[in-house]
């Protein structure tokens, strides 16, 4: 048969992180290469019996095909849970926050669109981009975001900036109150629409982070939120906040590509929502993920700090990000780390050009402390029996 | 600010079946207008059950992030339970089966790609393509489905025919045994993929219907599948099987998507068709389905018979077919039908082509057997109270 593919398909290769995501399944291996929230932050019992309660209550609408905008009362706490004031009709509920970026992509880039990203920025968002063939424009960004001047350099004629201002994947940086600032009046200056990805900001430890973006100019802004991260990602539940003028049409897009978004699972939510119930569990999150954060951070001072290798100190989210002794080359090192026994992910695929080979993402969310220890021991290992041959 | 929209989205419009939705929505109203399966047959204890073994036995797993392939034992249930040899690995799990039409139209189809299509055809997967521009070619088709010789004179550079054999969502018709031989005859002479959408086919009221298209050629066919009209639409859960030489490209197109599809929902369902649940509840399904057909028949038959108004007789899933007196606009009828109780689903917008305006689609369904009575009666006087001025 005459299988004849599209042009953007050409372009779809295996994802990085699937691969690598292969090899770190294999038994005994510690992987801090997924960005898998810690599975046991999942309240079993609570969505037990909020399941029961939704079919008990109303099972036969819960079961039974929905509106594309999502279940309304789920609208409306999503929108009263963000810190600006949110209208629930400008709420989008999606399967997953990484369907929103497939929605962005196909309503707002053209063939050769440029879109604005940071350096480095989130590999799904890149992915799901792809298939539009935006011309992918990197600002360059440093520990406390987005270079604001480099932004506006490149501003002309963007679609929109994709920033994720919050504990970022993959870098765990969080971008500065003063830099929000200059950004967003930047960006109104220049017209440059911003996409705000948003899926650790509840997951700080100390201290919360500044105020999002589009709390600062909603009309110039899509926000992004997600559930996985705060409950479970085996449900997909994630939303967006967009202002009228684009809604309409991500509404429609919503609908052709899943009708929308699993109503059981939006309904159990909901229920878990109204109990109060987040609130009382995300401080355990932050609390659990921040000890692992500091186990490892303890554990590269005491294993690397003779080795030349650097690493930042994230306030919040699940990543930190790692620099070999610089010559060193993380994908290179990859296997050699696997058979000592732990994994993690490159930073060259997250970068849209120039990628920097000597970093990498290290998760502190997925393996336990114990773990932790263990696995930057391994890598330590890895390193010092390579750095001759770096 | 400056959102430019992608040209895509220009095309982009609210569905005709999203607005009649909402005046169906009045209360009052009997609906034959969605599309919806009975909430009657939700198997909410069944369900419950499922879910809460799913989250006692493998709970932390059932809500982490998973493979985006789908959950392996769903996938081989799936596989075992198609009439021809189908190997696990060739099947996707997708977030409905309108998700499996959004990602074959990513990888399948260019700017102006010409896509054949059924007439009329379901409306749904014109909205799943329409993003990616392709030219819709409508192919002529009667009551035993598709035109072979229509099909086979636009087959040139043809991407791939669309079609829907079984309980066909408009007509409600199947494609016969001598046609379907036919067209997968010719199909393999041009060298045209089939996409095959097969949401109904469990459905038949008396005898199955013929082996799906794909059966017969398997390398020059997709095939959906869905749960959405047997178990529960609310779940979001279909699947495609799809030939080596293009699964790659969809699993791609997926995880850009959505990353996977609702991995508890996924587990839900296998855990329901591993206990053989299935084989027992869709018997049920065929049975209230055939009765309420037939309610719908033999009211069509009392009201309508003098009416120059004629129907088919589907044999199985959950639409028939009515054409109105030749001059009549169902389009135009259907205020005056909602402002006497009832509503339906005007043809036209089913057509890609040369739509014909005195058509319409009624569900049998999703009203109860008296209300199919009632409705039948209000729009038959409605169909009265305006022959006149047709």
């Amino acid at each position: 048969m005459a299988w004849t593919q599209a042009r953007r398909a050409l372009g779809m290769n295996p994802s990085v992180i699937r691969e690598i995501l292969k090899i770190s399944a294999k038994p005994g291996i510690i992987s801090f290469a997924g960005g898998w929230p810690s599975a046991a932050t999942f309240p079993l019992e609570a969505f037990e019996e909020s399941c029961a309660a939704v079919l008990r209550d109303d099972g036969r609408a819960a079961l039974q095909y929905s509106a594309s905008e999502g279940f309304e009362p789920l609208r409306e706490m999503v929108a009263a849970s963000l810190p600006w004031q949110v209208n629930p009709a400008d709420v989008l509920i999606t399967t997953g926050s990484q369907q929103a970026l497939d929605l962005l992509g196909k309503i707002l880039i053209d063939e050769g669109s440029r879109v604005l990203v940071e350096t480095p920025t989130y590999l799904g968002a890149l992915q799901a981009f792809a298939p539009m063939e935006p011309d992918i424009v990197g600002v360059n960004s440093d520990a406390d975001g987005i270079d604001v001047r480099d932004f506006a350099s490149k501003a002309d004629g963007a679609r929109f900036l994709y920033a994720l201002p919050n504990f970022q994947n993959p870098t765990g940086r969080t971008m500065s109150e003063a830099r929000r600032r200059d950004l967003v009046a930047r960006a109104q200056d220049t017209g440059v629409p911003i996409v705000e990805d948003n899926p650790y900001g509840d997951l700080w430890f100390d201290v919360p982070p500044p105020a999002p973006l589009t709390a600062r100019n909603p009309e110039g802004c899509v926000y992004l939120g997600s559930f996985s991260k705060v409950l479970a990602p085996g449900l997909r539940l994630g939303y967006l906040v967009a202002p009228r003028e684009i809604f309409p049409k991500l509404l429609h897009a919503k609908q052709a590509s899943d009708l929308h978004t699993p109503n059981f699972n939006q309904r159990v939510v909901a229920r878990l929502m109204e109990s109060g119930f987040l609130e009382r569990h995300i401080p355990s999150i932050r609390a659990l993920y921040k000890a692992q954060r500091d186990t490892m951070l303890a554990a590269l001072q005491r294993e690397m700090a003779r080795l030349d290798v650097t690493w930042n100190e994230p306030a919040g989210g699940m990543f930190l990000w790692v620099r070999l002794p610089s010559g060193m080359d993380a994908g290179r090192l990859l296997p050699h780390a696997v058979d000592n026994g732990v994994a993690f992910v490159a930073g060259s695929p997250f970068f849209s050009n120039a990628p920097d080979p000597a970093t990498m993402r290290l998760s502190f969310v997925t393996a336990s402390v114990e773990q932790i220890d263990v696995g930057i021991a391994a890598l330590a290992k890895t390193i010092r029996e390579h750095q001759g041959a770096k």
